[in-house]
């Protein structure tokens, strides 16, 4: 049968059942789905024909229910997704409830509460000091080693991949100008980024430890966050970045549950600085993913971003997140920070790529310093499975369009 | 009759009627209320009773249908409220709808979409200047007198007046520690706001205009912008303020509509730098208002500052919060800015009042430089309204109590 007839190899085969919310072809109600390759189950439906006690977690337009329902519920429906597309009878049952995923339209998974990015590589870190701030004795700021950085965005402007995102308009001066200028950005950039999804809430005034990552995170997904970084080099004095972030945030439509990443752990690299106890991940499970992101401009490839280089660990930045007694709530979304590895191929910015312009990238159609019109940017990922598979992670796209 | 016959001059007569979401005494059910007096009136049972059509907007746990509703919903359902409160007939109808205002609980009036905090306090952002950097050149940025600086603030931590605040640790290090420590913030600080609510949403891409304020905005509250001053030394560079400030921010309980502070409007300070066109707000009505804040701690008066004061309006804050096409949702707040006036007794957080704990504040119950666990912080203030009248704003409280 088709749906659960699948290449070799096929990276969204039962070994994944990422999640999103879709609706059918020439329907605008939305429901849960489940990706199996090149089709989405409607994971309520199913859960109906099968008399799943699920329904009352998968037959919702958002994902906010099910990341409500905790840690253990998460591990009993994947457990019983994986029997509805890998036993014969249910197979059966569930086959009419496939859509083929290019007959569908994919919406932004669950609902965001607060939006937070952070800024955990170490390669990026201390690229931007180095372009930014060249004569400084450290490219990184003092406080980089000792915690992860990082700060809020918007969550009203988080958009599903494939969303257009209109070239922001805002202030920007060169130190040369007498005066700012406003208009459309002239530097506008990507950055390559996992963002982790929260189901489980915590109580306001208590911080969560690093062991508690697993009950309180969901899954992750891709994620771009584009800068304008003309906007954001006038304005982000004293305060941070604001209106050079806060226009558009795109992230994959399939949120890849963390229980389908268990084979992709690895150990962060060596600290080189003692971390505070709240931050000491030394004797935990080893926190990071073994995510091979790659960047592509206009479907040619510009890097291969490595999410085992960096530094911070999910789990670390929620403990940093929570460690003033701030609350975690269902659908709060944390960005892990560009993703850049050690060498000029794994960079996950424009502004590392070509530093700063200095060193165009030569593509195709064309010399880049920063987006054009047009330009179509797509983040995809893999990471390691059991016994050789490959986990896929949903890509994350988005073209950019002029302001009408 | 109770509810109607007020004191000469009560801040909270029928030419104010504040926006709330409140329980019964012995209930746990929210729904919407308007505050008259000592009173507050069950909207949504009174409209019921009334025939009014604006139960559907008004029967409600939250404020949240009124603020989508738009400005002429907005001016319409003030128009009738006046009228219950005012015609005799009417009043007789929704007297039993009405509940002592000692007897009720306030929640949190509104579900919080995107929370930015501003800038706006020209003598805040110089006494900043001058403590932090004493020698600079020029106490302000050189970005601050051409757009009005903002950043995110994290929504979930948003509670109502009367909300405990509990004491937020995080790591801090003084220039002469070798290297950071954790624990309870000792420079827990206070900053006296305003907090705008938006209404009625926009288009992503589409900037708000300056003229379009008040299709936006709904009204105004209290806001305390709860600040730990050395967690957020240590972490806020390079991308700004994060844990010391979101452990928790209070609003009050009431929100003011802008159609009760039409009295209130004021020009804004002289405008010292031309203003791009999108700013520029010399040929529009006057964007400040006249509030008269005090701030208090534990029953003490120790500052009154003037909102009136502020550099940048509410309107320049909204045109700029979109100017480059982020869209604005129903329930979005953002805040003034520290109000801080001109002279020592008119400075909005203890930071100023105390120039940096130099100068400690002297209590009836002792010596002050930041807070200490048990202290109760009061925000209060009122507006001038029309003939004499004085328009109340709904206080914000909280009380710092020692994590357990």
């Amino acid at each position: 049968m088709p749906p659960f007839d699948l290449p070799e190899g096929d990276p969204f085969g039962p070994h994944n059942l990422p999640y999103g919310v879709f609706s059918p072809a020439g329907s605008d109600q939305r429901t849960v789905g489940i990706r199996l390759g090149d089709h989405v189950l409607d994971a309520g439906a199913a859960a109906e024909a099968l008399g799943s006690p699920y329904v009352s977690l998968l037959a919702h337009p958002t994902l906010n229910p099910l990341l409500a329902a905790g840690h253990t519920a998460w591990s009993d429906v994947r457990r019983a997704l994986t029997a509805w597309v890998t036993v014969p009878s249910h197979q059966e049952t569930i086959t009419p409830y496939f859509h083929p995923l290019s007959s569908v339209t994919l919406h932004l998974p669950f609902e965001v509460a607060d939006y937070v990015d952070f800024y955990a590589s170490e390669n990026h870190a201390r690229n931007v000091g180095r372009i930014f701030r060249p004569d400084a004795p450290d490219s990184l700021t003092p406080n980089w080693k000792h915690l992860p950085i990082g700060y809020h965005g918007r969550s009203g402007t988080i958009v599903v991949s494939g969303t257009e995102v209109v070239r922001p308009s805002g202030q920007r001066k060169s130190p040369a100008d007498p005066a700012p200028v406003f208009g459309p950005s002239v530097r506008l950039d990507i950055e390559a980024e996992v963002g982790f999804v929260v189901g489980t809430p915590s109580t306001m005034g208590e911080p969560v430890a690093l062991a508690d990552f697993r009950e309180h995170v969901f899954g992750l997904c891709l994620l771009n966050d584009w800068s304008a970084r003309d906007i954001q080099a006038w304005e982000y004095v004293p305060l941070g970045p604001f209106l050079g972030k806060s226009f558009a945030t795109s992230v994959s439509a399939w949120i890849t549950p963390l229980d389908a990443l268990e084979d992709s752990r690895v150990a962060p690299p060596e600290r080189t600085h003692n971390l505070l106890p709240y931050l000491d991940d030394s004797t935990e499970e080893p926190g990071g993913y073994d995510l091979r992101i790659t960047v592509a401009i206009n479907g040619h490839t510009v890097s291969e971003p490595p999410f085992s280089t960096m530094y911070w660990t999910a789990a670390q930045q929620l403990a940093q997140m929570t460690a003033n007694g701030a609350s975690l709530r269902t659908g709060d979304l944390y960005g892990s920070g560009t993703v850049s590895g050690p060498t000029e191929r794994e960079r996950g910015s424009l502004l590392e790529l070509t530093w700063n312009g200095r060193d165009p990238l030569e593509l195709p159609d064309g010399k880049r310093t920063f987006l054009e019109d047009g330009d179509v940017v797509t983040l995809s990922a893999w990471a390691p499975g059991a016994d050789g598979t490959r986990v896929g992670l949903g890509e994350v796209t988005g073209r950019i369009v002029a302001r009408d």
